[in-house]
Parts: structure tokens; C-alpha cells; sequence
């Protein structure tokens, strides 16, 4: 039998995927699970969108050009035109998900052993694409004290080594939902320069901006059109998760046409996807600010209700529908079990996502959940009155 | 400004990339050119994929299982069941086109340095999934003289190394059309278990075997459970080549559980592909009775032509829907270059895509082209006269 490869072996499990035979015993004994632990938006699909799916009219579904249809790579161009970002269609690839903008952007940038610097929490996935692509994460961590604020740019910079040739960031940020002031984008913009650095920014929630913050790209900054490269998706921008369609954006050119030949290689990203995609840029106003509105009521509940809760910390998250939280227990993978395979209330249980798969620093986030709040109001409630209700109960609580 | 990759610098461009600005040039004197070198059917994906998609009801169109829809992969398991594969769903994972399992299966099967046989000419995007996994391809010739059949297996064994972990074929071939005997997968098969090799099989063209010749997967073969790794796709069999959707098949479970963290990482397959794809195995038998009687009349009429040409060389292959051929000329690039730029016939030319982006050795491929009979009869007619006309005053040819 031939062995399977190390960096198949390496890949690291979702941060939930260890819960998954627990929350099936809740299923099993009866217990609702609300699930707080998944990015899945419940908000509906703009009908502009799922009205050109259904209206096709192709009699073959074709390849699509390698980089994206150039109808649709126009008209996204003059999105971001329109907040100020300055690229033409041809800075942009159209890809499988912002997913596959991430990997795209590794495997063009950077050679294997090569490092980037991440601030941690960050998005488990990461590490799935470092190991794809073979590069290393640096991680620098970011405390939930300062509301995971960039660290000390110099904390940053002291990590800087011959290898190090990019750094990530994911603005707003899943999983804490910290938007980067433009000081700190600042201060990274003078790093990258300096040491002739990428900048990666992953700015797939974009569109979730509160609190009167307006969102500012990496390719807002000046003097970084060589250095900047900025990852897209429709998938939460139009709650369109399914559709696979996402967008490596830069103005480097070399970057672009090295990506496109991966591009290439696998021929091209979703049609159908596209077709959704493209038609999404009519959404009207009224869709974003109802979104809006709706997230904001969920996260003010969310926030005020987790902070009531006894040894409960939880930061205003500024953007994206994800907060990290701190919990008043030693190990919160080991409560995130036990809350879903031995408590309920109600009838309800809830899943979260440990916050250790959050952190590349073997140990950190190991009293931290993160919590998504992309369903509506009256479960967010059910599920604060759970959560209480365990801590109460839990034996391993440290109150 | 920083370096791009070294790997994304190798990326190999597409055999036909070079032609492109040559084919632009014969658009603007107004020739028309006609495609013999895209591997995009004509015909017409089924009504019943078609109608899926028009009759979508869902409200949000949301990621998916990371593996694919159950209900799609149970029945794909049934159909590969109904064709004597035993596989149960468990075995299958979809894929963003057959291109994602090929780079799935190399990924997890693979380290980087990790070697690969594979007979040339071999579909030229090998190169840019063996590029993205850091694996080596080590190519084995086969020869138009022999009809591309595979080349004695002692010339396969005597390239296996330490650091061979795998042969891969493409069975029906791309590009030569080839369909391996029994008794050369048979040798395979011993191959493989003797040297403790995986046996990759990309049978994306499986539907298109001609002459009575019945398909034998890798998946067919005996003691293979720990070896065999298929890959297939939606693309070229209901000619939905844009809905990007494949799969990755192996009774190996240790290698599903890699692949699948890899699916994890980019969370999910299309969406809306995965349902055309499903109602696709609804697809009515008449669909693929029309469909063969389609390409057997193109492939006689265009083999039988090709050969009456003088100093043409065309083998008949036996499946898929491409034909390695070879002409009288030194080198096929410049006579693709030559045909788009300098030559029409009764206002048309040709698009070929020369044999060398087909090879891993250098020169090997160099008097001969590839062409994919996906266009109707009336098409191919005009291609063959203009490809006889174009020979007989070609300035390279050495006839
Ligand atoms: C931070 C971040 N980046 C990228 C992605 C990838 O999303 P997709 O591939 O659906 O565009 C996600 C999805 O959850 C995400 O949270
Ligand atoms: C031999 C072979 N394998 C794999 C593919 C990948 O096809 P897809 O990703 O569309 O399934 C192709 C497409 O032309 C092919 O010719």
C-alpha cells in the first residue's frame, strides 16, 4: 500500500471538525443545536442573482475565458472604481472563491519555505493553503485585551527574516471582526515597502463595515501598486457562499500573469457562478443597507447579552458577523464538547468554534470561542440563554 | 518591488498560448479561423441539466458539503455501480473539474520532489498541476508508429526510482485518442503492485470509446483498492465544461480523508454545478446514442481525409475526441504560426495545437499537431481543404 504524502497527513482539520460526533448526539438525543460555529450566512440571495441563473438561456454551458468572463471583470472593475479603487479589468482574475485567490496568490508569490506574517486569531484556512502552496506562517499575535488590534508594528518587524516575503492580513477580520484603523494600515504599508514585502489583504468582508467605519483596501494605500494583492468573494457580500466565485485583484502585473497561468492550468472558474456573480452588481442599495441593518441588530444583541454573561469577555467586533470570546473555563474545546454532547436547555443546544484552530501559537486561544452571528435574533437569544445556563452549570467553569 | 515565485516563473504556458496574437492577426484581415484546437464540445449540454438550473427554487445558494451534495455523490455511486465500479459514496469526492482531483490526488499522495511516469504526448496541464504540488513528471514515450499505444513496460520499469510514487495515465488519451488494451492495463496493474505505486487514471473522456471498444477503468482492475485513483468529470461527457464539475474516486480511505482536507480548505465544490451535474445522470440514453454517432462520423470523416493528404500521418483512435497527427513540415509551431498569419483558403484557416506542448522531452512532438474533432462535418470539411491547400505551398514543407 502506498504511502499517502506527509503534507496530506499534515493538513490540519477544520477548528469544528472535532466537534461533529458530538453535535450528532445532541441530534440523536433530541437536542436542538444552534449553530453559532459556521459563516454560512442566512440572509437570502439578491433576486437580481438567482433570477440570471434562472434565466439561462445557453444551449452549451462553455469554458469561460481562464481569468473570468471580461463582461463580468469590466463591470467589477467599475465597482471598485466607484470606492475609489483604482484597477482596470485587466487587474483582475476571477477565481473559484476568495479561496482560490488565496492559494492562486501563495503559489505565484512565493516559493516553498518561504514566510508570511500573520497576525493571529486568523482564519483556519490558511494554514490548508500554506501547506498547498508549502509556505510557512509567522504568526504575531493579537489579544483580545487591545480588541485584537494590531500588534506593536515593531513585533511585526522583529520577525522579519531573509524568508519572509509577504504579510496577511484579513480585513475586517474573521474570526475577531476587528477593522484596521488607517494608522495601523499605515504603519504596514511603510513595513512592506521598507522590506519589499507583499501585502496579502483578504477582504472578503468588506461590505461589513458598522459603526459609521468605512472600509479601506489595501489598494486604497499609495505607492503599493507593486506590492499590494487583495482577495474577493461574493460569497458573503451577496450571501452567495455556494456559487464558488471570488477575485485576486492587483496591480502587478507579473503577479497577474503568473496567476492566470494557474488559471490556466485548471481552465476556468465556475460559469454559472459567473453568470450569478456578474448579475449581483445590480443588487440595489435597498439589499445592502436591510443586510446592514440586520447584522447591526444582531451584533449590538450579541455583544451587550455575551458581556451581561459572568467572566464573559467579548470586544466590539467593528466588521465581518464574527466575534472571538472569551470564556470563564481552562479549555473551551473540552466545554464546547461537553455543552453539546451533555447540556441543553430548552431543548437547545449550541455549537462554537474553539479558538486554539484560530491560533498557529500552540496553547493560545484555548479560553476562547469564536462566534458567528449570521442567524437570526431569536436564535442568537436561544442561544445566549444556553450559554448561560451551561456556564452555570459546567464543572470545569472557573468563576 | 518583490519577486514573484520561481514556480509561478515555470508555470508552462498553453500549447496553444503562442498562436494567439498569430490567430487575432488572421481575425483582422477578416480570415476566418477555424478551431481544431480546443478541447470545448459543440454540442448541447442535456435538456434535463438545462431545466435543473432554470428550476432552481433556493432562496440562498449556500456552500455546499466540502465532499459534495450526498445525494449527488450516492448517485454517482450508483452510476459508476451500473458500469461494474464498486464504489459506494464514501469513495467519491466531487471536484471543481477533473482538473481539482488531479491536483487533490497529487497533493495528498505526493511530497514535493515525488516523481511521476506518465506516457507522452500527455495533456499539457499536467505540467501545471505536477508545478503547483512540487511534483516531478518523468515522461515515457509513446509513437505515433505504434498508434501512441503504451510503450514496453520494461521501459516504464526502468525509470521507476526511489522517488517514483505513481503512473498516470489518461485513458481515453488526451491528446492522442489513444484507448489502452486490457492486457496494457493488466501490465500496469502488475506494475504498480510490484513497485507499491499509486495508478492514476484520468478518464474524463470514458463516454467517447468507439469501434465496440468497451472502457475498462483503473477502478476495474483487481488488488488495486490501495493503488487506484480516478479521476473524472462532468466537462467533456454532458458538454458542461463550464459548471467546473469532477470528481475524485479511490476506494483508498486514508487518501479520501487527505483529499478531503484539502476540499475542507476551500470549503466546497460549486453549487449550482453540482446540481446540473446531478439531474445530469437522469440524462436520457438517446442523449449519448446521438452523441456517439456524432463524433464516429467526424472522427472517420476527418481520419480518413487527413490520411489521403500527401505526407499526412493520422493513426485512428479508438476513444476521446483528439487525434495526434503528423504533418510533412520541420516544425508545427511555425507552420501553426505561418497557416494563421499567412494563409487562407476560400476566406478560412486553421488553429492546431502544436505537438511539442504535448512533450516533456525537448524536440519530441515537433512535426506533429493536435486536432480535436469538436466541430461538425461542415467545419472539418473547410479544415481539411484548407490544411491541403495550405501544405501543398507551405515553404517549410518537406515533402
Ligand atoms: C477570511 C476568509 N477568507 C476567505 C474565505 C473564503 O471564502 P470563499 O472561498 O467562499 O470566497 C472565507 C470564508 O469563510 C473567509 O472567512
Ligand atoms: C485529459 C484531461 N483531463 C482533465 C481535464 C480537465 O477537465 P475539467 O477540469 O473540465 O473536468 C481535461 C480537459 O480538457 C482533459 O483533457
Amino acid at each position: 500500500m502506498p504511502n499517502i504524502s506527509t503534507r496530506g497527513g499534515q493538513m490540519p482539520a477544520s477548528p469544528i471538525r472535532k466537534l461533529v460526533p458530538f453535535a450528532e448526539q445532541a441530534k440523536e438525543r433530541g437536542t436542538n443545536v444552534i449553530h453559532l460555529n459556521i459563516g454560512q450566512p442566512d440572509i437570502f440571495t439578491p433576486q437580481v442573482a438567482l433570477d440570471a441563473v434562472r434565466n439561462l438561456t445557453d444551449k452549451v454551458i462553455e469554458y469561460s475565458h481562464s481569468a473570468g468572463n471580461e463582461t463580468y471583470r469590466k463591470k467589477l472593475a467599475k465597482y471598485y472604481q466607484s470606492i475609489g479603487i483604482d484597477v482596470d479589468f485587466t487587474d483582475i482574475l476571477i477565481t473559484t472563491g476568495g479561496s482560490e485567490a488565496i492559494t492562486f496568490a501563495f503559489l505565484s508569490c512565493l516559493n516553498p519555505g518561504d514566510e508570511v506574517i500573520i497576525p493571529e486569531p486568523f482564519y483556519a484556512n490558511y494554514n490548508g493553503f500554506a501547506i498547498t502552496s508549502g509556505v510557512k506562517i509567522i504568526p504575531v499575535t493579537s489579544t483580545i485585551e487591545n480588541d485584537f488590534a494590531l500588534p506593536p508594528i515593531k513585533d511585526l518587524e522583529a520577525l522579519i527574516t531573509p524568508k519572509t516575503k509577504g504579510i496577511v492580513i484579513c480585513n475586517p477580520n474573521n474570526p475577531t471582526g476587528y477593522l484596521y484603523s488607517d494608522s495601523e494600515l499605515e504603519e504596514l504599508r511603510e513595513l512592506v515597502l521598507k522590506h519589499d514585502l507583499f501585502f496579502f489583504s483578504d477582504e472578503v468582508y468588506r461590505e461589513f463595515c458598522y459603526d459609521e467605519h468605512k472600509h479601506k483596501s489595501v489598494l486604497h494605500l499609495k505607492g503599493l501598486e507593486e506590492n499590494a494583492v487583495m482577495f474577493d468573494s461574493v460569497s458573503k457580500r451577496f450571501s452567495e457562499c455556494g456559487v464558488r466565485i471570488g477575485a485576486l485583484v492587483s496591480k502587478n502585473k507579473e503577479l497577474i500573469s503568473a496567476a492566470l497561468k494557474f488559471g490556466q492550468a485548471r481552465l476556468s472558474p465556475p460559469g454559472l457562478g459567473q453568470i450569478v456573480g456578474e448579475a449581483s452588481l445590480d443588487t440595489p442599495e435597498q439589499y445592502f443597507i436591510d443586510v446592514y441593518e440586520e447584522y447591526i441588530q444582531r451584533r449590538n444583541y450579541l455583544v451587550e447579552e455575551l458581556n451581561k454573561i459572568p467572566g464573559v469577555k467579548c470586544p466590539e467586533p467593528k466588521g465581518a458577523f464574527y466575534t472571538m470570546v472569551q470564556l470563564p473555563v481552562k479549555d473551551t474545546e473540552d466545554f464546547c464538547k461537553w455543552i453539546l454532547s451533555e447540556f441543553d436547555y430548552e431543548g437547545n443546544t449550541v455549537m462554537m468554534a474553539p479558538g486554539t484552530g484560530f491560533y498557529s501559537t500552540p496553547g493560545h486561544g484555548s479560553n476562547e470561542v469564536r462566534i458567528a452571528y449570521v442567524l437570526e435574533q431569536k436564535e442568537l437569544e436561544k442561544a445566549i440563554q444556553v450559554l448561560r445556563k451551561a456556564l452555570e452549570v459546567y464543572p470545569g467553569s472557573i468563576l
